[in-house]
């Protein structure tokens, strides 16, 4: 991963012009390097050695109510913020170094691969620090930002509850305000990760209805709730229990139950889902990093396995008295490596990418880069998502026996990454973010600002013929079929149909991103550039016309699902 | 699943008409029946209440050396032996009933269903009694297929060794033979499936090497292990220890030493692996019935939850004021369902005609059913094995975050269906088995077999031109690049894109058994009927088209992964 990470950064997204810009110039690529490498190193000391004893010895409370975690996950989390790594993509205001996100992004990378439970506290105090930065005041970011990053304060997110969760609209806490200006927040919020542990004091950060609002989500406030109040007192935020999952098993994932805790507003009142959805859609590029840098972990231990196994004989060459050969010598086994290659490098690409138009967005507000942002964040939460946790199967295949058994790492990554489908927006809540918002927002802009970035790589291609003309038809066939979801009349079937045309839109952008990096792999030989080529091709010609079938589907206004009566079920 | 197996049993498959023959003869609409309905009472009140339990509470030893499992494991094997289904299917000869294996293997979906890891112990006793049946002496059938059908003797599968996995050739299990006419059976065999515990006394069926006989897969022979001999001496096959799985957990599964145990030769030497193809083949079509039935019990029970679950509004019908609807009433979770509808009720199609083919074969020796059984072995271990795997994906989707909790029972289908993919021949083994072996064989005598039943299909199939036009279009490629890939020149490519071959022929087997179930649906009413319409239009629809993509790339001679260079990836 390490050379690879340096050819998304450096060689494709040239991250080091940043540092062009006053608000990176701090920077260089010694910096960028060596905050790689350290993270590297800390992933590999703090992180990866417990990464199985986080799945095995799962949070649990102690007789006295506590949560007991591993000491190796403080040790980790405590390793990570004093490499001022929470601080790292923030403002220098707040006490950031104002690190490219595509740079911090790649750091993540190695911890998430390493182990994404316990990166796990430190992802969800980022997204609050970042959500608090933003919308908070002076004071709040002085009270809470700052300790966040500095490590000493934790973060949530709580949204859902029991009977809300894909459907924010029926979120039910309530937060009534009090004489001196703070609320009482009372309710109870499902599946809040990080939401109870000993690391330190946290701060929950509450969507919850004040008194009189209007229903829906437009009802719905912001609210930070301290665990224990400045004044040392606990608030009345009670643990009701723990939630056990499949995977991610060392992030504690908690049902708790606000009985009239004091909250702070955050902003205004009503606007809480507005706040909550800048954070929410650099979680979701955070998301699609997590998928990526789990499968990375997959690809990486079953290409290192499919090395020194052996296995069989080749066909070709069957002679029962032969030494075995490596298990890679067999073809179909290349091919499941390949195919892990192409989803987990594609996919980071994208993220990186993603991370990157943030970047651009802070050296110039370009309406471009934004709506490109705002299209490709579904598709770079999504796709990750669905397709690391295939090649994280694959990576079970490769494995044979071994790869079901607990003695291996592969099966605990692929209980984890189940999980990135379903939290920070369903796979489905995707589509329909994407076909409902994305690709009609602003008439239009966000995906005319796709299409043209890939009709620009198409333009660069230059005698790159065995990509550039499936993706040019590709890309016309989702032109076309766009068109055609966006009439109105169309549009409940559109919806209905909006999973298959996120996957399709997914295939594209993912084989525009290919396309992208063979482009900045051209003319350079090696077998690091090779790989590269290889796993385009891979991706073009095994994947890539399942787009294509997606899209006839969608064309077709098929209503198979919209009109089935659940009886028939 | 009670209508759908009275579906496909007796308005499907009309297995009532097998009664006709002396073979069957004893058995009526009634006897099928009254098992049928025994099978559900008994699955419900001895396996599906301790599935959770068993996974929980995994086989450990104890300080005894002997393995532990829970009592509740003893008392369902015990339940299902009583009611003579162990011996169900066997000859009347050997103290079986006769059974239909189509009558029983729709019994087995509901023991599989509520709990496939306990059923585990019953499957492999059952394998491992219809070899014995086949291809031990008089003797031998007397001194352990009798005990066993009686559920007083248990079976097991010794094929696999540390460095031999899908590699049987290397199987280094040596045995000696002694003056007493028995063997010394020495070597160690990993993943053992029910490989010790205190149910009863084992019998080990275990693939060894005689001195002398020639290397490779031809020189293995056979042998009956007991773990206790006769006169009640403990044989010398040691526990080494237990291996510790994703899923399927209440299944022991081990490492066993055999250090000079005392052996049975079954049948001749050198035709070990023969022999063991017997009872392969048969516990192949059984692994597609687990995989299948576990995807049942996954889709059922996201059914009923996207019954009762509320979330969110109609999109096209949004009132913020309004009440939320059944999770069902969504198109996209509608799409789910229907997904997961198609794909596990067709594999149970798939499987249950594969078993009727062998009821066929009882009743005439009919090459052509011969032929088709052949080469559909792979497809019903394989397609299911994949498909009911995403739909057990699906169910923890549906579900939503509680999906991913291990309060509720879809993380576990999913985790215990990711074995299925990877024993009894991993899905890479099944391509080979089907490119190299089947296609090609008896001058293509198979693969005729198969274009053939389905043209018998395509020309009853009147007035479902949305289902035939398709269905031609994609057998014609079918035939086409087989044609092509069974060109000898083309060898090495066709068996590197053996996967995607298999998947496309497992798509164009689906598509025949939805076909096929239309047909008998055809003209009738109600929600059953329109459901298994609704799901093959979904399959038509949504999955076949993948089907011409893969043949496209396998047309092609694709080298993508035959000529990759392992240095690039």
């Amino acid at each position: 991963m390490r050379r690879d990470l340096q050819f998304l950064l450096f060689e494709w997204l040239d991250v080091v012009s940043l540092t062009e810009h006053p608000y990176f110039a701090e920077h260089s690529a010694e910096t960028f390097t060596g905050l790689l490498e350290l993270s590297e190193r800390l992933a590999g000391d703090y992180f990866a050695p417990h990464n199985r004893l986080g799945d095995e010895c799962e949070p649990r409370v102690g007789e006295d109510g506590r949560v007991v975690l591993p000491d190796e996950v403080g040790a980790a989390v405590s390793a990570f913020a004093k490499a001022d790594l929470i601080a790292a993509q923030f403002d220098e205001s707040v006490g950031g170094m104002q690190l490219p996100l595509s740079v911090f992004q790649a750091c993540m990378a190695w911890f998430q691969s390493a182990n994404t439970a316990t990166t796990g506290y430190a992802f969800l105090t980022i997204a609050a620090a970042n959500l608090l930065t933003a919308h908070g005041s002076p004071e709040q970011v002085d009270a809470w930002v700052r300790p966040m990053l500095a490590g000493q304060l934790f973060g949530t997110m709580c949204l859902s509850e029991p009977e809300a969760g894909s459907s924010l609209a029926d979120v039910a806490t309530r937060a009534a305000r009090a004489s001196d200006g703070t609320y009482r927040v009372t309710g109870t919020k499902m599946w809040i990760s990080a939401g109870d542990h000993e690391l330190g004091n946290i701060v929950h950060l509450v969507l919850a209805r004040t008194p009189g609002g209007p229903p829906g989500v437009k009802g719905l406030s912001l609210f930070a709730v301290p665990k224990v109040l400045a004044d040392g007192r606990r608030n009345d935020v009670a643990l009701v229990g723990l939630n056990h999952k499949m995977g991610t098993r060392g992030t504690t994932n908690t049902l708790l139950s606000f009985e009239g805790a004091v909250g702070y507003l955050i902003g205004d009142e009503h606007r809480g889902l507005q706040y909550m959805f800048h954070m929410m859609n650099e979680a979701r590029i955070g998301v699609g990093l997590v998928a990526a840098a789990v499968g990375q972990a997959g690809y990486r231990k079953s290409l290192e396995y499919a090395t020194v196994r052996t296995q069989g004989r080749l066909l070709t060459a069957r002679r029962t008295d032969s030494r075995p050969v490596a298990l890679v010598a067999h073809p179909d086994v290349r091919r499941m490596l390949l195919a892990q290659k192409s989803y987990v490098e594609g996919s980071l690409a994208l993220v990186l990418r993603c991370a990157h138009l943030v970047d651009r967005l802070k050296t110039a507000d370009d309406e471009d880069v934004r709506q490109l942002l705002e299209i490709l964040t579904p598709v770079a939460k999504s796709w990750p998502s669905q397709w690391c946790l295939e090649a994280n199967s694959l990576a079970i295949q490769v494995h044979g026996g071994y790869g079901y058994s607990r003695e291996f790492d592969v099966e605990q990554h692929y209980r984890d990454n189940r999980l990135n489908p379903i939290h920070e927006g369903t796979h489905g809540i995707q589509a329909l973010d994407l076909v409902g918002r994305k690709v009609v927002m602003s008439d239009g802009a966000a995906f005319r600002a796709f299409t043209d970035a890939v009709h620009a790589t198409l333009a660069r291609a230059d005698g790159l013929a065995e990509f550039t003309q499936p993706l040019s038809r590709v890309l016309g066939e989702l032109e076309r079929v766009t068109a055609l979801i966006t009439e109105p009349e169309h549009a409940a079937v559109g919806l209905a149909n909006a999973s298959p045309y996120l996957e399709a839109f997914g295939h594209v952008a993912l084989a525009w991103t290919w396309l992208d990096l063979v482009i900045a792999a051209h003319g350079k030989d090696g077998a690091f550039y090779d790989g590269k080529r290889a796993a385009a091709r891979y991706f073009y010609r095994y994947e890539l016309p399942a787009a294509s079938s997606r899209l006839d589907l969608v064309a077709r206004h098929d209503r198979t699902t919209l009109d089935l009566d659940p009886q028939c079920l």
